[in-house]
């Protein structure tokens, strides 16, 4: 056969010309980022030779239980792939090297495995089927970052019971601050048609131990609660039991008055706690193992308990005593008032705190990060540790949306740590103190060929589950073993892209929010900066209202002699941010207010030093980029193109946030940029002038 | 190594019991439908011997140009593909087995091609390079079909220069009538990204000859022509190049109002022109081959010459000016005014009519199949071949807004066929009138991993664009080939699909809008019946005004006696439908009022005939639920069960269509069902409460 040498030389220039992979001798075969972590691309070297030796020509036993078979199952496919052949089968028990014991007495229920080996045989124990599919799971983990088969070790318990995500996906299909297509589910035509994507969503959830799924927006319809949807939600629900996922609704507290035909939606009203009693035993006789309800109540214009003189306890105990010992209650702190004039981070804890205690047990109070609402940075909610009596669950947002939504590397996994390791000062720290209860994330997953919008934007889903099942895990090794599963095992390609994706979040806080600043993002779909906003009809909706600049200095005094926020904290805490000499640089503005020219530990002044962080952000994409050039080699061509593509857009933005905001603050103090520094392109009616009616996401 | 027997009947019945296709031991290898009818799924038996036989050692040359490029490199992954190895590579042209003369003078530069053979070369000639590409398919679609390599001969050329898709896609990601998701663009991350799905969609076209794209919706957003949004076509116009698509914009009237800074858009101002002309320059600047405008005006509320006492013609003419000879003003024929008390499906007709002659040479005025809006069935528009002096285009509607959505199988080939072979009466055939303009289809393509929501719906994307090159195609031989590609190439389970396909339309036909019945769907969303709709708005909003059904009768008398509208068509055409004695009952009650006792040509009376009609579409759609299941063993399981959940919701959803239309015209008449047939399972009332406010592509 003949191949025309110099060819490739000349296909390649073509494909240049086209700027497409298709015509490339690409040296990794394109891929589109649907399979995400779960590639299993064949090992090689030492590592095949020691997995060949161990498991080429063995075979697997064969669980009965449909779980316990799906583990089978995936360890079978992930061995087989990453031997690079389809050698391995199923085999009687006595014959296999993979032997399953998913009913192990000695072991927990909830998931729980150990996984003992010697140089022929792997024993994977569980007590439950679900704890022998996570290991199947980890063992391919293991196994993709070279462990050796005849030596593998592994002994894990999930920290937290409740692991879930949170979907704000509408029935029609529009995702409130989705930026990866449409919504994964398709409702409409449910329950008789079930896409193949709620499998492969589902097998990719409980890689990573996600155990809890809320299917629709927390701006909830209540139609979602009515009989056709319940015959779409149980559909869902039979397909994910196999995974461990139990699914749950957020529920309009309004749904009596909306679809039930009552005059009123007061909790302590008989009538409408007979009614959620009959939709609860309704939802359970086709869904026996349904999770329960996610409630937002009295929050932007949502129903609530307050409608009707009643405490946020009222409300949620009156669902809980619905769902009884079946399910959970979830009830959200992110409550904020139109009226209140108080500092808008203070409301969750002034509303909550009082009603410590009061909760039934299945309810869990689910608490965002920060007191804010899932910026660049904030500080820890001062709600962790202040509810003793009550469960609290974490929320965090894995879709960016106010991190440059999915064309902006920056990777959650050292965000959720910070607060995650934080010391409450109140017995623990934040993951202490939801241990009981969970973590909830906001999805990011959609209806893009690779979920999530971008393929960095896949690690956030799956540190934020690896987190959920152990909070302890460094945010650095979560990172090196998705990327090594992602898109290569090179050591020093993964070198570069751990440090891409660890350094990622803190070049978006530099470029957009630096030195402790939050919600400075232009009005509706929160994308690009909007720092001179100050006319909308709610205070707290300005970013005005946030930074406080003025011609003097910036930031929200939320010490002793401004709104007093610190005080939610334990005083250790407190003591720490309270001064403002001593402050953490990166919480600076958030807890004081500083002048311009006031020095820093720098030794520039405070605008000095904000150009300087402005500038370093946007240095470091420019460093991403460059280091993902060199990387072509390791990565498919598809991938590749579409992650540089996003950093060029990543690296037009982040100057755009840089100079946008520099000209805001300029046009208040006057001060000129120190020498040297770039100028700024454009005028700051330039910046505002710009428009994006079309924004995803609202 | 041992694999258990015995093993697989376990493995299949846990996959059954998960409902899921993961585990199966399916006889054919999972698909997501992505490849669309371009899977070349390797040959057997004879057809492989030949082909490998004439192509395994052998080699293709490669052309210099992008576009013949892209002609041999599909070529080669296709003959590999086909050849289920990758043993075709690229040769110096002496050595190849495939050789391209792109630049034949014999042969036309319109993307006409010749293709020769013997036993050791395939000679493949066009007159350009784009005629490379459509041979390349032609050759592979050929070869699927079983063809000879050694004695392989074509020659055809495209019967229309325009064969165009029209997206209804908004900027924001909603498609307007779209049920396969969201939209295919991502205009939110162009120009910067480029996604593979942009190329892919190219290739998919191209293969089938389609050469131009309407990327968004004809109720179009002005800030779509600003120079941000130039840059993102720019961007898609140069990645299409290579594949032969020009990109076209549709224009809102309105624009230089709207985001030029002028009072006015009225066409005969001089600074309206001169905007236009600035704006036509601008977008040639950087798309020097940039298709033109497609025009929706003055109709269902959209700005229009008419707002400023000028005829289509000023404002279509003025355009035209604006691209002078670089480009093509398409206006669209679809016009009806909300204070006209005139039969709707007559204004089109006398508002252009007599404009014939008035527009420029590079204005198209585009017309759709039928006079009313893409009903399951329509007579062929009356404008087709009242306008000898202006060039009409065919507007079909491949996304099925009349015919259940995604979820009901309808091969469109035989709908388009009844029109396209139409014979006017005024000097040819419909296919004739366009051919010097061409088709324009409304897309079906969406963010669907199967791109257009269902298997099955690829068919009328596929067909759609083969009819576009030649309207002479049979549609069973359209069908069958795209099966081929598609599916299987099993002879006996071809003839099943086939025959699955060819009836399917008129299935719908039978159960929706029997007699020639129209627009009797619900309100909004044009999903399920509403034929009791009669308080909108809007007369010409209403299933009433199109059924005037009454105690007494049902049909819309068209005839002279009624609105006259059959006198619109050429007098030996109109003679076909005027006589109620006569008349081909699939046109029945579009032209006739008829009495529900009047005596049909079967004998039965109307009211006994429309039950039975709705009997037998229910019937044909259990059939070919039957049939499908038939397939089993040709379809890998992953489609096989995706058409098959959708067939169940046809069941579903024709039995209802029958039911619910049934329970209504009897509300109104009172007669009894014929004996024997199906009771009405539910009231009137039941079908009239139902309610879908997430239905999607409003």
């Amino acid at each position: 056969m003949m191949r025309g040498r110099g060819l490739v030389n000349r296909l390649a220039m073509l494909a240049g010309a086209l700027g497409v992979a298709a015509l490339a001798g690409a040296p990794v075969r394109a891929e589109d980022g649907y399979a995400l972590w779960l590639r299993h691309a064949p090992l090689e070297g030492e590592a095949l030779a020691r997995l060949d030796g161990f498991a080429g020509s063995v075979s697997i036993d064969l669980p009965d239980n449909p779980t316990a078979a799906l583990a089978a199952n995936e360890l079978r496919l992930g061995v087989d792939a990453l031997l690079g052949d389809g050698a391995i089968g199923f085999a009687e028990p006595s014959m296999a090297a993979f032997q399953f014991d998913c009913d192990d007495p000695a072991i927990a229920t909830d998931g729980a495995f150990r996984v003992t080996s010697d140089v022929s045989r792997m024993r994977i124990a569980a007590g439950a089927p679900i704890g022998c599919l996570y290991a199947s799971h980890a063992i391919l983990r293991a196994l993709e970052q070279g462990a050796d088969p005849a030596t593998l070790a592994l002994d894990e318990a999930p920290v937290m019971p409740l692991r879930m995500l949170n979907h704000w996906d509408n029935p029609d299909g529009h995702v409130e601050r989705g930026y990866a297509g449409r919504s994964i589910f398709d409702w409409w035509h449910l329950p008789e048609r079930l896409d193949q994507r709620m499998i492969d969503y589902a097998r990719a959830n409980a890689s990573v131990g996600i155990n809890g799924v809320v299917v629709n927006n927390v701006n909830a319809r209540a139609f979602m609660l009515e009989a056709r949807y319940i015959a779409k939600l149980k559909r869902l629900a039979d397909a994910w039991r196999p995974y461990g996922i139990r699914v749950y609704l957020s529920a309009r507290f309004s749904a009596p008055r909306d679809i039930g035909g009552l005059a009123t939606a007061d909790p302590l009203d008989p009538a409408v706690a007979a009614w959620w009693q009959a939709k609860a035993d309704e939802i359970y006789a086709a869904i026996p193992d349904f999770g329960g309800f996610l409630v937002k109540a009295n929050s932007e214009g949502q129903p609530g308990p307050q409608d009707y003189g009643r405490s946020h306890a009222d409300g949620a105990n009156m669902l809980a005593a619905a769902l009884g010992d079946r399910g959970t209650v979830i009830w959200r702190a992110f409550v904020y008032k139109a009226q209140d004039s108080t500092d808008r981070t203070m409301q969750a804890y002034a509303e909550f705190v009082p009603l410590d205690g009061q909760f039934a047990d299945n309810v869990i109070v689910q608490v965002k990060n920060g007191p804010l609402d899932f910026q660049p940075r904030e500080p820890f909610h001062p709600l962790f540790g202040a509810m003793p009596e009550t469960r609290l669950m974490f929320e965090g947002q894995i879709t960016k949306e106010y991190l440059g939504f999915a064309s902006h590397l920056a990777f959650l996994g050292p965000l959720w740590k910070d607060v995650l390791d934080a010391d409450t000062g109140r017995g623990g720290t934040v993951a202490q103190i939801v241990a009981p209860a969970g973590m909830a994330g906001v999805a990011n997953a959609g209806s893009d060929r690779n979920w999530t919008g971008s393929d960095f934007d896949q690690a956030n889903w799956y540190a934020f589950g690896r987190l959920a099942w152990n909070p302890a895990l460094p945010a650095e090794a979560i990172a090196r073993e998705w990327a090594a599963q992602t898109f290569t095992r090179d050591p020093q390609a993964l070198d570069t892209i751990t440090a891409m994706m660890l350094g990622s979040r803190e070049a978006v806080v530099r470029y957009m929010t630096p030195l402790g600043l939050a919600h400075v993002m232009d009005t509706g779909h929160h994308y690009g900066p909007g720092p001179w906003v100050c006319d909308l009809a709610r205070p707290d909706w300005n970013p005005c209202y946030y930074h406080r600049a003025d011609s003097e200095g910036i930031g929200f005094d939320r010490t002793a002699r401004g709104s007093g926020a610190l005080a939610q904290y334990a005083p250790q805490v407190a003591a720490r941010w309270a001064d403002l000499a001593t402050i953490d640089p990166r919480y600076l503005l958030w807890f004081h207010r500083v002048g311009w020219n006031q020095a820093m530990p720098s030794g520039r002044t405070l605008w000095a030093e904000m150009v300087h962080e402005y500038d370093a952000g946007v240095a470091a994409v420019d460093a991403m980029a460059r280091d993902w050039q060199a990387l072509a080699p390791h990565i498919d061509a598809q991938r590749h193109r579409a992650v540089a593509e996003n950093l060029a857009i990543q690296q037009a933005e982040a100057r755009w946030w840089r100079d946008a905001s520099l000209a805001y603050w300029q046009s208040l103090h006057g001060l000129a940029l120190p020498a040297g520094a770039t100028p700024i392109p454009e005028s700051l009616a330039d910046y505002q002038r710009r428009t994006f009616p079309e924004a995803p996401g609202q």
